[in-house]
């Protein structure tokens, strides 16, 4: 290894430890608010706005009080999107960041002056990629990972760093499935084999195929 | 800025600049043995493989000569699929990396010992990414931005770094847009917004819509 990887590499474990120590203090507020935290990974297009947005507005019309925060490189467009389920909702925009970090949370909730008390779930969208938002911890409890059936059967054995940080797996665009002539089965098996133990949910946000059971088990879990 | 951060952009800078340096080197081989190299990016899933599967195996029925290196944090299913087109075709195991970079196409080539004076094509399939690739030259004269039907209209603006570095855009899965209820103009669009001029095919490399034209492209490109 060169001196500059030697370098790099030392100061990007130095970055890392300040945001893990960063994402552990994030987590004992959100457990002490009784927030339920929730870091959204995917690929670009897997479909997580899609998710939110039915996800918020059946919360909101179920009396609980969510709110989300949305990560993209430029635009507002997703929390535009998420406003109208009726949730608070706010866009972090990372400009050239290829993930979210815990410091950008912590900076966001207080420009966003939330009261954490009120709340019941905090969902953080992070930016569309299957690699890097792996090593960033944000201080959320559950970690859940999209993969729509338009992308392969392939992905969790070719992406299984990001896979295997998961603790419940949502495949999405299951409306497509026919179409895309996907073998569900062997995307599970794969899923599996990165992350054994999964909780694993097949659900449309189109046609709310599988929603009831994601839902079911957001509520199961939010209960404080 | 803090200290570490202010260090780690010097860091950085040292390793993109060393970077360019040698994919600066690898270009003019490339121009000097007469092969077209293109860095194909996208999303994880958006069909660079399929895409490569096909134009392969065409290239080769009409008597070029394309190499291909393919890039994938793990597995060599890619490199595998790609063999049956009777291309030379490469694995490289990125492990954790989120990017393929100019060091890793010059190590590779050396191990394969391609005599690149041979060659028509050398296909590059970076790791699936919409992010991290746009500041890694690979030495490439052409990059070719992906973009499924299925990840919706929005992406080259919500991602506009990646689409903006890139020379020709292909719309894949075009066989998907009805089920998917694509606006294909509106996407079309938003690639331009964010990168005016550049040239833009749809295709379908399960159907072989749109084909035609961009193998078109490739063999008058590939003339030296």
């Amino acid at each position: 290894m060169s001196t500059l990887s030697t370098r790099l590499l030392e100061i990007r474990t130095g970055v890392l430890s300040k945001n893990d120590q960063l994402a552990a203090r994030l987590r004992e507020r959100f457990q002490r608010a009784g927030v339920l935290a929730l870091n959204f990974v995917s690929s670009p297009g897997s479909g997580k706005t899609a998710l939110l947005e039915r996800t918020l507005a059946e919360l909101v019309r179920a009396g609980r009080h969510p709110a989300a925060l949305v990560g993209d490189l430029a635009t507002d467009h997703d929390a535009r999107r998420l406003e109208r389920s009726g949730a608070l909702v706010r866009q972090i925009e990372t400009r050239d960041m290829c993930h979210l970090e815990a410091e950008m949370i912590a900076t966001h909730l207080e420009a966003a002056g939330w009261n954490l008390a009120e709340l019941d779930y905090l969902f953080i969208e992070n930016v569309g990629n299957l690699v890097c938002p792996s090593g960033y911890d944000l201080g959320e409890q559950v970690r859940v990972v999209l993969l729509s059936v338009t992308e392969g059967e392939d992905k969790p054995v070719k992406y299984p760093v990001l896979f295997n940080s998961a603790d419940v797996a949502v495949i999405t665009k299951l409306d497509l499935a026919g179409a895309c002539g996907i073998d569900l089965a062997l995307m599970r098996q794969n899923i599996e084999e990165v992350r054994p133990g999964i909780t694993i949910f097949e659900t449309s946000a189109r046609t709310g195929a599988g929603m009831d059971a994601w839902l079911a088990w957001l509520m199961a879990k939010g209960v404080s």
